[in-house]
């Protein structure tokens, strides 16, 4: 039968070149969402274009396979991972950046642009792209869309939702046949024409239609580089506490990250950058405000960590100094992964409850006796506690597995999200439908429902899987 | 047929006081857009609570009675103006902030509260609540949030919508029965648990449900006075190259508004403020850096406005003489309303275009005889063309309505939108068909119908009347 389906895809698609090798689709058949189940697909293919995107969509609609779109695959919650029998619609090829335009500050790219590519291309006309996950050196803007991925300098500047103007996706359902490509949203910097679709589409991780190309807001280029603030806390506490101090100040860094002490010596022992990894706690400031009232700033907040209880704090303009201090948190992920499989949480909570999140991360692991290591974007109160499993030992998966469901319920109790940054994929399918109220999520099943009435964009992500329903 | 409808609708809510005053029903049938039509309500009820609009909605539903929500009334496009049998449901009594979170910077708001009354109450603690249609003295934040409301300082920090983080709303169809009482979004900084149908509601028009409860972001206050900078041209051309060359030179001010002479002298002659009306056009500039970088600021953006032919150009950092410019702004369009009906577009094209659309506006109003005042928030290429016709002239009505049309035709010509800021309502729907492809309304419609499958809430505005469909 699924032999049968393929040759009728490649049928239907006599230019294209589907992938059918076993290893190659396992390969592409997941993100890196170490836990979340992935299925096995049909076949895989390479997008050339939005013309060649609309004919495989056509296709799949005709054949009843369903399509799940991936990018560089460097999510975190299974949202890529395939569906049995599917076409994996890879788009890290349709990486052009088709337009910068400078007059206006924005920039049209296809889905396969990397974050890094982008800003290193505006800021050849004094252009900035802020939105910065951690993934940014391998990460596409179409995944960064489709997850509205946060990073380390929302606190200040937003995240991915908030630089999108406009879309185009290959749709069906009420748009048109399956294989219509639309344009949503504007060019403009202000709209209000109609529902605001471009803004549903963001965060949708694929289960509403295929982006094939995106409309970006930008910003004129930073005046001057940042300034680093540091503080080494002697438990996680007095870090919480400096967080929450500097939000009731009215302090807003560009960036606030914390990282705790396992973090830190997962990356010293392995790149040797010399960040000093004897601290519980790590806080770490960058301040861009320009001029003497980026000064002032910068040493307000290193009063707050030293009145939060910090053994020291430090103020840095030095570029190098602070790009080595930023690029130990960008590895923390890739360092702790080194040491075997890690779950990876993403919670947010107000950032008032940060310190006791952080407390109760803490009794968590200990009850589970399950090693956590914590990283977080602090200032706006997401984090990422990280859950370290030895390889091949079932007995602390069992424990992990129960420590990330406590960790959940904890993070909703604090009148907080279970997904802050990282989507729900399917990792955060449970945990979303404890939060939500069954009516919130109805209305969404509706939406996809509306607009993808043949369930075949990603199914069984986000409102998928849902018992309630 | 109506009075039994009405008598069953009272019988249905008997703790809750029915409006049938015809008179009072005229006056809350409709929002100041004049030339938008508006139907005959049934009745109108002012409600107290969340569980009030819950019971008015559910008997609705059950007496097919269209609910019809409002504000304050001050909206642009009739979005608020009643359709024949309807109930109007008047928020602007629900007027409690009922929390202002100081640590996390964000405030709970019922949505009748005034904006301006918000923006006071949190600046007792420190905090700013930046967005600001110039109606912010009366508008309400249900109303705002409605029609994602934008302003003068959207340039720098946005529209309603970037401030919006969760809602209550009363809701029907998938979410529960209608009159169930659901909470969108969220109180964290960031959140991406599921589609974001709290953006989806910003701006919907109370046409997916009637808004109950606001859960906004707040920003710390603005740490001084800004500076102002204003430029007096000898035609719209200098200002509008002047609008092009800032963006295009990476300044972003706080705001950026252009008033022609039409605007000058009626204000002028209102009030008597003391501006100086001779200029064709007038820039004003707002720069709240902070320090001596925004000093810097101010002394470029007064550079750019002599370059691009500024027959004058003054920086000033005294706060009374900014606050009578800004106040000569906000005032244009009531002063306008003196001299007779206005009719008010809501363009936005690309900021590069500004000029052109400037020019075009000129030559749209000489074609057809038409007198045209031009407000505009400048830096965000949102313009906002007044058409003045003296009262009780059919001839000259008859040549606005064209001259309308026509700008409408030349902002989508020129890769814009037919509303910035206003909505659609009834003014705005067939300029939205025309700038919108077909199946970008279909999804529109079909996200409505699976939202409110009665049609139950302000049925006809937005997506309604629309001959594609």
């Amino acid at each position: 039968m699924s032999l049968r389906l393929a040759d009728g895809l490649a049928g239907a698609l006599p230019g294209s070149r589907l992938i059918t090798d076993p290893d190659v689709l396992a390969g592409v058949g997941r993100d890196q969402a170490q836990w979340a189940p992935a299925g096995v697909a049909l076949a895989a293919l390479r997008a050339r274009s939005g013309e060649e995107v609309s004919r495989a969509v056509a296709a799949c609609a005709e054949l009843g396979i369903p399509v799940v779109p991936r990018g560089a695959g460097t999510g975190l919650s299974g949202g890529a991972n395939a569906v049995d029998g599917c076409l994996v619609l890879d788009l890290s090829k349709m990486d052009s950046i088709v337009e910068i335009d400078v007059e206006n500050m924005l920039a049209v790219v296809q889905p396969g642009v990397v974050n890094n590519a982008l800003k290193a291309a505006v800021a050849e006309h004094g252009l900035w792209y802020p939105p910065d996950p951690a993934s940014a050196p391998w990460s596409t803007i179409g995944g960064n869309v489709s997850t509205n991925a946060g990073g380390l300098c929302c606190l200040k500047y937003g995240v991915t939702r908030d630089y999108v103007l406009g879309l185009e996706a290959v749709v069906g359902g009420p748009g048109g046949a399956y294989g219509t490509r639309l344009r949503l949203g504007r060019r403009t910097t202000k709209g209000v024409a109609g529902y605001d679709l471009t803004g549903l589409f963001v965060g949708s991780e694929g289960t509403l239609g295929v982006i094939t190309e995106v409309t970006l807001r930008l910003r004129p280029a930073r005046p001057e580089a940042p300034r680093t603030v540091v503080g080494a806390f002697g438990g996680l506490a007095g870090a919480g506490r400096a967080v929450a101090e500097l939000t009731s100040c009215g302090l807003v860094p560009a960036a606030l990250e914390l990282l705790d002490r396992v973090c830190l010596e997962a990356v010293e022992d392995w790149r040797h950058l010399g960040i000093g990894a004897s601290a519980e706690a790590m806080l770490l400031a960058s301040v861009d405000t320009p001029g003497a009232a980026g000064d002032e700033e910068a040493e307000a907040v290193r009063a707050v960590f030293l009145r939060s209880g910090a053994d020291w704090a430090e103020l840095s303009g030095d570029p190098v100094e602070a790009e080595a201090l930023f690029e130990a948190r960008r590895l923390a992920y890739p360092a702790l992964e080194r040491l075997g499989p890690v779950i990876t949480e993403d919670l947010c909570v107000p950032r008032s409850e940060v310190p006791e999140m952080l407390a109760r991360i803490e009794e968590i692991g200990r009850r589970h006796g399950v090693r956590i290591a914590t990283i977080a974007h602090a200032g706006d109160g997401n984090l990422h506690p990280l859950l370290l499993v030895p390889p091949g030992d079932d007995t602390a998966r069992t424990a992990a597995e129960a420590a990330f469901e406590d960790l959940l319920t904890a993070a909703i109790g604090l009148r907080g999200t279970v997904t802050g940054e990282h989507g729900v994929g399917l990792l955060k399918r449970r945990g979303m439908q404890r939060e939500l109220p069954l009516g919130v999520r109805a209305m969404q099943r509706a939406v996809k429902q509306a607009l993808d009435p043949l369930d075949l964009f990603n199914p069984g992500k986000v409102t998928g899987d849902d018992p309630g329903l």
